[in-house]
C-alpha cells in the first residue's frame, strides 16, 4: 500500500525565526505533510571547528513537527563551509582541465578525499545521535544530488592516487592491467601501478579501457562516499533513508547507491530539463516550454522506482520557473499539478515542492518558491493545494505489481558509450530514451530494470539497446525468458574492459547474429527501412543464421529474428522506433495504442491516468479507443479513471 | 561654442625623423589640426630603465607643432615595456582561468598592482614636467582604452588581494558581508575577510553578489588607476585631459573615471564593431556591411557627451578597412565623411581618425590609415579632406541644449544582468540600445543620463530599461519630475547587494505595481502584444493598483500607467519597440517621425541633419514630412540644414 | 619505371606468434607484396630501459620475409615507453593553453627535447644495426605521422629555451630582431634574447612576426628531429626511407623532411577527411559521405610526388569505416578499389591498407581492417585482391613525365595567413585546392610546385595563388617562365618577417601591379564577376599599368594581364574558380573539359584513367568528348584506358 502524501523544501536559517511557526501553519494548511530541511546548513550547524550550534535546528525540527509536518533531515555534507578548506587544503576536486574547483558555490569536494570523508562521518554521526530518535524527523537524506554541476569524474591528485589502488585491487597486478587494458597497442604498456595517470589531457584520446575504468572507479567512489553515512545512519534510526537524486545524470551508477538507501527520489524540473538535457530540436522545444517534455519525467519515475527497488519520491518538483536553464519560462497554468499526480501515477510515495519561500538572495533568488519572497501565494502553491484536496482522504493506492514491459537501463553502458560514441550523436541515454519514447506512444506502461536483473518472468517484452556487455546473470534470465525480446543496437558489443568480444557482437550465440561492421551515420545519412521510418545515426551490417524480418533500402538486414530473440541492427528514427516498438509489443502479446504527441496514459492496477503535455486541446475518447472517456483533454489536463 | 576640427593618430617613432616634416605638412594640407603622439611609445622613451631618451619626443613635437598642428600627447602606459616584467613579475592580469596573461602585445598589466601604478606615476610626471607648458600640447590623453581585450577583470593573486582590502572596506566586518550577499546560503558564510577568493573557478556559479561586489571593485580599481595619472598632469598642464574610451565596453563605469577627466573620447570603428559587437542577425549585418549600424555611433557619441559633461571627441576614426573583426570590408564610399559629420551633429569637439600612414608591420599592419604604406593617399584621406573644406572656415556651432528625451544608461546594471541574466539572451547593453533604436526610428534626439541624475526637468520624456538598483538620486529626481518616465522591463529588481527588494520589483511605490512572477523566453517563445509586436526575451507577471493600458495575447499586463510613470512588464522586440517609444514620446508632447532603416536625423538648435546609412537611395522628404527636403538621399549621404 | 605494388600495415606484437604465419600466408594469396611493421612497439623492443627484446621481430620479419612479403619497419619513435618519461619528464609538449600533454595516448614528445632525440637516436641506432642489412627489410619508415594531433607546435619551456637559441642564431642580435619584427609598435622591443616568450597566452594577438617565426622554429624542429633518424639509417642500410605523412596539414615544411628521405608517403583516409577537414557545407558532405572528396585524394598524391621527388606510396589506406571522425560511414562498394586505382593513376609505387586484422582492443578497436577481429574477411579485403588481379603480371608503368599545369604549394604561406588571416575564411590550403578543384573540374593533369622551383619550363601553365613572400629562386624561375603563370590573390603580400612589401603586393614588377587596398568579405558579402561567378572570403582594389581583363560588378579590376602573367585580384567562389581555371588554361594553350561533380580524369603519358566519385552513375563519353568511351561510368566506377 502506497500513501500518497505532498511536501516542500525549507530553509529555517533563511529566515527569522519568528517567522518559522506561520510557515509552519501555512504548509499544512496547504495539506503538505512532509518538509525536507538541514542539507545546506553546516556552517549554522558548526559555524567554526567544532562549535556546533544545533539549537536552532532543535527548535525548527520541534516547530515543524508541532504543526503536524514530518521532517526529513539531510546531512548537510554536498556544502562544506569555508573552514573546511583550512583543514583540508585538497579536497577540492580538479575539472578535466587539470583546475582545482573552488569554494563559492556547492559540492566543492572530491568524493575520494579521506579526510572529508571523516568530516562527513563526522557531522553526520552528531545528526544521527541527536535526531535519530526524534519522533519528528521521520526520513533522512544523505548530501544533495550527488553527480549535479559534474561532479563525479574528478581529475586531482587525491583521484589519482585512490584510482591507482583500486586498479591495484581490481586487476592484482600490472601485468593483468596491461593485458586487459591492450596496451600493447601504442606501446601503453605500464611498468607499474605508480606510472599510470588520469586519463584527460594526453595528447589524443586515451585507452578507452582506461577510461571505462576511470569512470567504474569514479562511480564506486560515489557509493563509498555514500555509504560512510548510511552506515551511521542506520545505527542510529530506523527511519528510511533517500537520496535525491537528478535528472540524466548518468556519471555513477545509481542503482548502486540504491542499494544502501531505502527510497530513492530525485528532483525533477520539467522545464529546466527540456531547456537544457534534451536531444530533441527547436520545434519541440518550442511546443513543450511550458510543460516539458513528455516522457521525460515518467521515464525518470520509472528510473527511480527501479533504483528504490519499488520506493521513490519526488524530493523536489519545480513549482514555477527555475534559474538555471538557457531560459526559464513558467509553467502552463495546470503543469504544477499535471506533473504531481503523474509523480503519483508511476508510484511516488511523496512529491516535494522546491521550494517554500522564494529567497531573496544568492544563487536562487530567482528561483520560484510556492510563495514569493514577500510571503504572498506564488501560483504553484494553487496547483499543490488542489492536488492536496483531490488526494482528500483517500491518498492510499494499492502498491503496483509489474508492469508488462521491461526496459534495461545500464550505467557502465553510458560510460562505454560515452567513451567510445564512434560516432557524434552516439548518447546512450538518448538510445534508451528513445525506446521509452516509443513505448509511451504505444500506451504502453513500463518497468525500468537494471543490467542485472536475475528474473524476467514477470515481463510479455524485454528490451535492451545499447548494453554495451552483458552481465552473467542477465545472460542467465534470457535464457530462461519466454517472453519477446528486443535486444539492439549495439547491445553485447563489448567486453568488460571496453574489448570487442571473441565471439563478436551481440555475443549472445541464441540471437544467431554477427555484427560484422559498424557504421555512424551523418545528419542527413539516414537509411530508410522497408517497412517505414530510417535507421539514423547507427546502424549494423549482420549475418548468422537468424532470420531476416526487415531489410534497409540498401539490402541490408534490420531486423533478425531467433525464436524470442529480436535483435535491432540500427538506431530507429521517431517514426521507425514508434512503428517497432508497438509491432514488439504486439509480437509479445500486448494491445497498444498510437498516442499524439501531447497525449501519454500511466496505467496500473489500480488507476489509468490520462495526461495532456500539449498546450492545445488533444482529443481522447479516440486515440484511447474507448468512447467512455471525455471526447478530449483540455490543455494540462489529467484524467483520472479508478478502476474497480 | 564649439569648434569642431579634425585630426589624426601619428607615431612618429615608426618612421625615419626625415619623414616628419612631409607629414607634417600633408596633415596640416589635408585640413588636420590635430595630432595624438606618443600613447605606445615608452620602449623608446626609456628603452631600459631609468635610461630616458625624450629628445626624440621634443623634435616631434616641434615639429608637428611648427607645422601648424596641436598635439594630444599620450601617457605610454598601455604598453609597459618588456624590462617592466622583470621588475614585476607579478603584475600580469590573469584571465578567467587563472593564466597570466602575457607579454607580447598590449595591455599586460593588473589594474590593482601598486609597483605597476607607481611606474605609470613616474612615466607620466617625467613628461608631464617636461611637456605640461610646451605649447604645442594642446591636451592630454591617460593610457589607451582602457577595458580593450576584457583587461579589467583580473583574477590575479594581486587582485584577489586588492579585493579582499576593498571588501573590508566597504563591508566593516566578515558579518555584514555575510548578511549583504545571503552567505547562509549553501553555507558559503565566511569567518574572515582572508578566507574570501575570487568568483571564478567555482564549482557552479558563484554567489551573483560575490560577482557583483568584484565587479564594483574591478571599475573602482581602473578608476584609482586612471587618477593616479590625472592627479599629476593636473599639477603640471591646463590643457585638457582625455581618455579614448572604446565601443560597448561596460566592465567599467565610465561615468567615475569620466569625473577626473575634461573631455572624454571614442576610438569609433563602425564596420569592426557591427561585425564583432553586434546582436543583430546576418540580414542585418549583410546590409549594414559597409556602413556600420546606423545607431550605435550615434548611441556612443551621446554616451561619451554624458560621460564628457558635454564635451566629448572621437579620438580614433576608421578611415578604411580595419584588421581586427571576423570579417573586415572597406566602407562604402562616402561613409567615412558620414561618420566624421555624424559626430560633429552629436557635438564632436575633434575627430581624428586611426591612423595617419599605415603601419607596414607588426599587429596592425592590415589596419587602412590615410595614407597606404607605401605614403600614397588612402581613400579615407580625400573624404578627411572633403569634410575639412565643408568646414570652411565656419568650424564653429553652438553648444548644446539637453535634448527632450533623457535614456538613462547605468554600468552597475549591466554588471548585475551579466552576473544573473536569467536567460541567455539578456544583455543590459542590448536592451538599452533597443530602446535608443526605438527613440532614433522616431527621428528623436536623445541624451544618455547616469543613473544618477539630479535633474529630469529638461526633459519631456525619460526612459530607463532594466536599472537594476535606483540610487537614491534618482528616486528623487523621478520624484520631482513630471515629464513622462517609462521604465521597466526589469528596471528596480535588485538592491545594490543583488537582493530581491523587500517591496519587491520595481521597487517604486509611485508605480503602484509588483513584479509577481518574471520569466525568460526562448526564441520562438515570444509573446503577442494587444497593440502590435511582441515581448521576447522578457516578461514579466505583474499586480498592482497602476492602470493596465495594453496587455499580451494571453491576457496578462504589458503596459501599466500610473500618473506620469508608465511600466513595461517586458522586453519589446523591434516592432513593438518601435511602436512604444513613439507612443511614450506622443504621450510626453514630443512629435515624431517613422524613419526608414537606413535613414535617420540628428537635429540640434543650429542645425539638422540627415544620414543615409543604407547602400541605396532612400526617400528623405516624404519621411521626414518636410517638402522642402530633397526627395531621396544618395547612399552614404549627409544633408545638413543651418537653422536661422 | 614504377612498380605498381599492394601492402598492408601489421602488428605481429597483438597477436600470438602461432598466428604469424597463417596471417603471412594469407596476405601473400590475397597479392599484397609489402607488410609495414614495427612503428609502435617500442614498450615490446625495450619493457624497460636498456632491456632489448628483439628476438620476436626476428621472428616476425622472417616468418613474413619467408612468406614472400617485403618488409617496412619502423622507427618507434612516435610512442615512447611510459618509462621513457621517468627518465625525462619534461619531455613532453605543451598546448598553447599551457599544458603537458601526458602519457596515455601517442606522440606525447617534445621536437626540441634534446635528451629524447637522443634516445631516438638509440633505438634507431639498434634497429639500424640489426636490420639494416636483413634482405627482407626493403624500406625504412621513421616515427609515424609527424604533426598529427597538432603536435608540431609545442608551448614548453624546452621549446621556449630552443626558440631563443634559434633566434638568436637567425638574428644575430636582438636590435636586428627588433627591427625585423617592427617591435617598436606597442613598445615590444627586448634589450635581449632571454626575454623573449613564446606568442601564445598574450593579451591579445602577439606580433604577427613573432609567431611567423615560431611556426618557422617549429617547422626546423622536426625536419631536425626526423634527420637524427635518417642519417643514423643511411649508415646502415641501402633500402629507402620513408615517412608516412597525413592529410592537410600544414604546421611543418614537407618539402623540408623531404630532402632527407627517398619517397613519401602518406595515410590516406578519405572519408574521415571529408567528414573532418573539409571546408565544403553539408551538402557536399552528404553527397560524398561514402566515396570521398573527388579532388582531396588527388591533391594529396601530386603534392606528396612533388615531396618526394617523384617517388610515393600511399602507406595507409582506409579499407573501411574509421573510428576518429565525427560520423564514421562505410565506404560505397567499389571505393577502396577506386581509392587504390587513383593513387597508381597518380604514380604511387605501392598502396598498403591499414590495417591486416581490426584489434579487438585500445584506441583503435572500432577502426575496420581487412580483416574483421575474428579473422574474417572485410569487404576491403575483396577489393584488394581485385587490384592485385587487376595489376596481374604487368605492375609496371612508365615512370610520370611533368604534367603540363603546375600548382605552387607552399607552407611558410599556410603559416603566414593561419598567422593573419584579416578575415575568418580565409585559410591557405582552402585556397590552393579550391584552385586544384578548379583545374581537376577542366579534365587536367597536375603537379604540384615547391615555393622555390628554378625550372617552370616543363609547364604550359602554373598557378600560384596566396603565395605570402616570393622566394629569389622564384622570382628568377618566373622572369625566365614563357607560359602563362596565374598569380594572385594575396600573393607576393608579404616580406619574411610578415611586413608588407616596400614595393607594395604583389611586389612583383613585371606584374605592373599594385594592390592598394584589400578586403575580406563575409558570408553575404560577395562581389559578382561581369564574367560569372563572385569573388567571395577576399578581394583586393588594384591599380597600375597592367591590362584589366575582367571587372567587378562594382567596377574594380579583378584580372589583370601583364605580358605572360595574370593577377587575380579576389578569391573565386567555385563557378568563377571554374570559369578562371578553364580561360587560364585556353591562354596557356591546354584544351579542358568541363567535368560533373562526381566525374575526374587522370591521364598519363602511359594511361588514362576515369573515375567517378558519385553515388550514381555519371555520363563518361558525352563529358569526356569521346564517343569510344563507354556512355556511363557506374558509382565507384574506374575505367582505364591504356595508350599505345
Amino acid at each position: 500500500m502506497i500513501r500518497r502524501a505532498l511536501g516542500v523544501c525549507y530553509y529555517p536559517e533563511h529566515w527569522p525565526e519568528s517567522q518559522w511557526p506561520e510557515d509552519a501553519a501555512r504548509m499544512a494548511t496547504a495539506g503538505l505533510t512532509w518538509v525536507r530541511i538541514g542539507e545546506f546548513a553546516w556552517s549554522r550547524l558548526e559555524p567554526t571547528p567544532g562549535d556546533l550550534r544545533l539549537d536552532w535546528l532543535d527548535r525548527a525540527i520541534a516547530t515543524l513537527g508541532n504543526a503536524g509536518l514530518r521532517v526529513v533531515l539531510g546531512t548537510p555534507t554536498a556544502t562544506p563551509p569555508r573552514w573546511m578548506l583550512d583543514r583540508h587544503p585538497d579536497m577540492l576536486a580538479w575539472d578535466r582541465d587539470g583546475r582545482p574547483r573552488g569554494f563559492g558555490s556547492r559540492r566543492h569536494y572530491d568524493f575520494s578525499h579521506a579526510g572529508y570523508r571523516a568530516e562527513c562521518a563526522r557531522i553526520t554521526r552528531i545528526l544521527a545521535e541527536r535526531y535519530g530518535a526524534n519522533p519528528h524527523v521521520a526520513a533522512w537524506q544523505t548530501d544533495n544530488e550527488y553527480a549535479c554541476h559534474d561532479t563525479v569524474l574528478s581529475y586531482s591528485p587525491v583521484a589519482a592516487a585512490a584510482f591507482r589502488q583500486w586498479l591495484a585491487a581490481r586487476h592484482g597486478t600490472v601485468e593483468a592491467l596491461n593485458e586487459a587494458w591492450g596496451n600493447v597497442f601504442w606501446s601503453m604498456e605500464y611498468n607499474s601501478f605508480d606510472q599510470i595517470g588520469l586519463p584527460n589531457l594526453t595528447v589524443t584520446e586515451a585507452n578507452p579501457a582506461h577510461w571505462l575504468d576511470f569512470r567504474r572507479f569514479s562511480s564506486d567512489q560515489v557509493v563509498a562516499f555514500n555509504r560512510v553515512q548510511t552506515e551511521i545512519l542506520r545505527a542510529h534510526t530506523s527511519a528510511p533513508l533517500i537520496h535525491n537524486y537528478m535528472g540524466r545524470i548518468t556519471e555513477f551508477d545509481h542503482f548502486a547507491t540504491g542499494a544502501d538507501l531505502d527510497v530513492a527520489s530525485w528532483d525533477n524540473y520539467p522545464l529546466g530539463f527540456l531547456e537544457d538535457r534534451s536531444d530533441e530540436g527547436e520545434a519541440w522545444k518550442a511546443a513543450f516550454q511550458r510543460q516539458g517534455d513528455p516522457d521525460f519525467q515518467a521515464f525518470h519515475h520509472d528510473l527511480y522506482r527501479a533504483v528504490g527497488r519499488g520506493r521513490w519520491w519526488v524530493m523536489e518538483q519545480q513549482p514555477g520557473p527555475v534559474n538555471w536553464a538557457p531560459y526559464n519560462p513558467a509553467p502552463l497554468p495546470g503543469m504544477v499539478r499535471l506533473w504531481t499526480w503523474e509523480a503519483f501515477a508511476h508510484g511516488a510515495e511523496a512529491v516535494c515542492y522546491f521550494r517554500w519561500r522564494q529567497a531573496p538572495f544568492a544563487q536562487e533568488a530567482m528561483h520560484a518558491g510556492l510563495l514569493t519572497p514577500d510571503s504572498r501565494d506564488a501560483p504553484g502553491l494553487a496547483e499543490a493545494a488542489q492536488v492536496a484536496r483531490e488526494l482528500g482522504n483517500r491518498p492510499e493506492v494499492e502498491s503496483f505489481a509489474a508492469a508488462k514491459v521491461g526496459l534495461v537501463f545500464d550505467y557502465a553502458s553510458a560510460w562505454a558509450w560515452a567513451t567510445q560514441p564512434q560516432g557524434r550523436d552516439f548518447d546512450y541515454f538518448r538510445l534508451v530514451f528513445a525506446a521509452y519514447r516509443g513505448l509511451r506512444q504505444a500506451g504502453l506502461d513500463i518497468d525500468i530494470l537494471p543490467p542485472d536483473t536475475a528474473d524476467l518472468a514477470p515481463y510479455a517484452l524485454v528490451v535492451a539497446p545499447g548494453v554495451a556487455a552483458w552481465t552473467p546473470v542477465f545472460r542467465a534470465a534470457l535464457a530462461r525468458f519466454e517472453g519477446r525480446a528486443l535486444l539492439g543496437p549495439r547491445s553485447g558489443a563489448k567486453t568488460e574492459h571496453m574489448s570487442i568480444p571473441a565471439a563478436m557482437p551481440p555475443d549472445l550465440p541464441a540471437l544467431a547474429t554477427r555484427v560484422a561492421r559498424v557504421e555512424s551515420l551523418r545528419p542527413g545519412g539516414a537509411i530508410p527501412l522497408t517497412g517505414g521510418g530510417a535507421f539514423h545515426i547507427w546502424r549494423e551490417i549482420t549475418d548468422g543464421a537468424s532470420e531476416v524480418v526487415e531489410t534497409t533500402a540498401d539490402g541490408e538486414a534490420a531486423v533478425r529474428h531467433a525464436g524470442n530473440l529480436t535483435y535491432l541492427a540500427g538506431w530507429p528514427d521517431g517514426p521507425a522506433m514508434r512503428r517497432l516498438m508497438r509491432a514488439a509489443a504486439a509480437e509479445a502479446g500486448l494491445p497498444t495504442l498510437d498516442l499524439p504527441d501531447g497525449l501519454r496514459r500511466r496505467s496500473t492496477p489500480a488507476e489509468t491516468f490520462w495526461f495532456n503535455y500539449a498546450a492545445h486541446p488533444v482529443p481522447l475518447a479516440a486515440p484511447a479507443g474507448d468512447p467512455t472517456l471525455p471526447a478530449e483533454l483540455a490543455p494540462a489536463g489529467v484524467h483520472r479513471v479508478v478502476k474497480g
